[in-house]
Parts: C-alpha cells; structure tokens; sequence
C-alpha cells in the first residue's frame, strides 16, 4: 500500500533493537482516516474469501481489527491477555512469546465468539517474527474454524515470520513489508513479489 | 441512545459485582458496524465543540475511540498502561486506580501526542467510578489542553462517577446510562435527564 509506505517514510523512527516507531499513527497516535484506508485495502485484498470475522489481540491490533471490519461490515475479535476478570465462562487458550519483552503470556478467547463455521482474517499492526498470529492461529484451530489467511499494517520481512507463514500455506499479505532497515533507509519489498 | 439500551437489554449479562458483561459487542467480541454508529452518536453529541483529539486508554476503549474519531475525522489517542517498551521520549503520566482489579496502575501518554492546543474528547466503553477519566483529564491538564467532554459507551449511573464528572462541570454524556441494575432487570436513565 503506496500511500502506507510513504507514511512510514514520512513519520516513522528507526530505534535500536530492530524497533520501528509508528505512535504517530499506527499505535499510539491513531491516524482514524487513514486507519479506515487501511481497513478498505485489507477488505479489498480479501474480497473474494468470504471472511466471515476479523481475529486481533490486545492492544495495538485492536484500532486496524477495526477499520478492517467496519470496511467488510463482520465482527471483530480481539484476543486478550489473560489478567483480567472479566472474561468469564470458556475459552480457548494458547501462549505467546514476546520478544519485546522477553516472557510468554497467555491470551484468552471466549469459545462463544469464535465458532467452527468462521472464516478467520488475522490482522494486526505489527508482523515481526510471526508468534502473535501463531497464537492466533492456534485459537482459530482450536475452535475448528479456518484461517482465511492474515494482514498486518507492517511487515518485518528481515525477521522472517511473514514468509515462515507463507511457506506453510497462509496467506499473508501484509500492507507493507519492510525487507531492509537501518537508522537512515528503509527498503520496502515491492508489492508485486508477494 | 434508544439502539444501545436495547442492545444491553438483548446481549448483556449481569454478573456478581456489578459486573455488566457486553463482551459480545463492545469489549471482546467487537460489532463494528454498530460501533461506527455509537461513533456517529458521540460525533453528533459534540458537533459543536470543536473538538481536535480523542482520548482513551487502553485497551477497551480503543475500539469505540477509533470509531468517533472516524467519524470526527479526527485523531485518537489511547492512554498506555505502562508496562511497554515502545513508548520513547518525554511522556505525560498519572495513576488510576483500578476497582476491578484491585490495584494502582501507571497510564502514560508520550507528550508529542497531547499539544497545548488541542481540544480533547475523553472516550471510554464504560464510565463506573470514573477513576479512568480522572487520569486522563489529569494527563490533558498536564498537556495545557482542555478537556471538552467525555462520552462513554455505558456509564453505571449507580456508582456516581459520571455524575461526580458532571458536578465538576465536565460535560460527560454518556450514550446508555444505568441507574439500576439487578440480575434480572436494568434500568436506564431517561436521555432527557442528562
């Protein structure tokens, strides 16, 4: 997505430890406009799939899960970490490790808002090596329902995850994919090699 | 608004505690059409104020933050517990005090996102003691801001903090009020009152 590139060019900060820095737009700052873009593109990239709900996971997924379902007028689901008492009843259950911060965690969805006949679009913010949308992709197998494939606002393409993912026959189709990034370039994978 | 109460009324469960559990739409599973209606709601509620920011904190409210500041066109901000190493730079920061949980907790803005001039909307999914909005009205103070209002999805009128809010001249217009709230039946607050 041209006009995403272009913002992460404009305002976004490399830091080190690999980190980009969107808060002015993608996850602490919400950019609301060109969030609902980006949910039009996720929506257009999966038109033909009759997704049929939208899987995130708290915190920074939850703005672009939306845009993204308001765009294909479905639900959206966003996966919790699991310290909060407000999630009663059943639910399905994985870990997660973050390397940001170095532990695992464990992530909770109420079985009654993923079901065995939903066609499951994973979106999130960020794609970096891949073990959020695993998570995801876990939950989604519990409740027996399928993948449709995953979009992620930026991908880490130097971090593997993304094409990990592909090889094993997901569709993912990230809205940018970075393949090179130092302090002063940022080389973007061009959109028709994916 | 008429549509919310009667959503409450048809999908919400009350649980012990005075726990209202609208997981179905609002906080866990998320119905964005519906919630980019709540979006438009809150834009008509303040269409005359001027208003050049949303703000909320994470992680429920992000989703109903995003969708009136769509509608808005404006930007959203969302609070960060703090907990992550993403957030760089000088950041705003207060302490809420969480019921729910039994705990203090530290909520961070990063101060680029907050400006002196701006004119903010406080934006939550539920108003009950209003602790939440305290912290947030402390960090836009910080900022040199003003605080124009603040609307949240349900706000639990019998636990006072919206009205405490309104005492204090801060116009909180909430989009479903309870005034009362039993296993089997909820009472809302008539719109008029407010």
């Amino acid at each position: 997505m041209k006009a995403l590139e272009e913002k992460i060019l404009r305002e976004g900060t490399v830091l080190p430890g690999n980190i980009l820095k969107v808060g002015s737009f993608l996850n602490h700052r919400l950019d609301a406009d060109f969030l609902m873009e980006m949910g039009k593109e996720i929506a257009r990239l999966f038109a033909g799939d009759q997704v049929t709900k939208i899987l995130t996971i708290e915190s920074s997924g939850i703005a672009i899960a939306v845009a993204a379902a308001a765009a294909m007028h479905i639900p959206a689901v966003f996966a919790k970490k699991n310290k909060t008492s407000n999630v009663s009843g059943e639910v399905y259950r994985t870990v997660v490790h973050s390397y940001t911060h170095g532990t695992d965690y464990h992530v909770v969805v109420e079985k009654a808002f993923l079901e065995a006949g939903d066609r499951v679009l994973l979106v999130d913010d960020f794609l970096a090596n891949g073990k959020a949308l695993e998570g995801l992709i876990d939950l989604v197998e519990q409740a027996g329902a399928v993948v449709v494939g995953a979009s992620c606002a930026i991908e880490k393409g130097f971090q593997h995850g993304g094409d990990r993912l592909r090889e094993k026959g997901v569709a993912v189709r990230s809205l940018a994919v970075i393949d090179q990034m130092t302090d002063d370039s940022i080389v973007f994978r061009p959109s028709d090699s994916m």
